[in-house]
């Protein structure tokens, strides 16, 4: 195999997902933790993350044009969803209840959006990407054209990072 | 998004786990689900696996050109895991005590092979790999020379969805 980069020297390979550090960068009601990941530990072609949503709390509408899997672990909410295939935004989309122990997977460049709304419980789900780190294009709203979507690269949790990445190298 | 092969059609959006079929492949001891695949459901560049090796089963000695990360969801066992850097052949493979709650990931065309090694209890783990459907080369001990080891593909559980497909496409 490849030698690991200077910055994952260390880690060992079987790591307690329970001491991985978690954060909610900066989104209230978020947690999150990468559990594999193309910064911290030298993935190149995919990336798992666990995350825990408060009631209430969402992704923003976004699209990325690399894969993704969900897995609900625990609670449940709503995923919103527009196909790209047609229009110049993304439009009315349509709902999906999400359950304990549920799977689902967003089509390449879908916009959609996760929502906990149950107001009683955390929504914890483990997603998986592709063609990490992942860049992101976010909507304001559902009728923002996709062409007005705005690139958020490095996303939240690869932005921090991304900076000790550059700090350890000075 | 792209259309959904003609076989998807019809396999909602949101799938419960538990309502996906599972299957041992000929492999006593195995349970193997596809929780998102390559073949059923159209992925193209993530795979996600849940599978449970009852006490004293393990996977072959094998290496792949994709990656593959593990989760450990219940009981323990070893990781066994030779470096493909040098040599000729895997050679004796460091041993990892893998746990509840542990991650880990092979890096790109390292041998490696998972054991339960706990008499006691199934070890279940949900594995993701990058660039399905996945393409296995095994080999039958860790002396077999990297150029010996047998591609099997498709791999067991690709083997009869690549069938059934076939069968549907007449
Ligand atoms: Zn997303
Ligand atoms: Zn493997």
């Amino acid at each position: 195999a490849s030698s690991p980069l200077p910055f994952t020297t260390g880690l060992p390979l079987v790591r307690n997902i329970s001491e991985i550090p978690q954060d909610n960068y900066g989104r209230p009601g978020l947690s999150h933790m990468t559990v594999a990941g193309s910064i911290l530990h030298g993935m190149k072609e995919i990336e798992v993350w666990l995350q825990t949503f408060s009631p209430g709390t969402h992704t923003p509408i976004h699209r990325h044009s690399c894969e993704e899997v969900f897995i609900v672990l625990k609670g449940s909410g709503t995923l919103y969803i527009a196909s790209n295939s047609h229009g110049k935004y993304p439009g009315n989309p349509e709902e999906h209840i999400i359950f304990p122990n549920s799977t689902f997977h967003i089509p390449v460049n879908d916009a959609h959006q996760l929502w906990n709304t149950n107001e009683h419980e955390d929504l914890q789900v483990l997603v998986t990407i592709s063609r990490p780190p992942v860049k992101v294009f976010i909507y304001d709203d559902w009728s923002v054209p996709h062409t007005a979507a705005k690139l958020k690269f490095p996303y939240y949790w690869d932005e921090q990072c991304s900076q000790e990445t550059s700090k350890d190298e000075l």
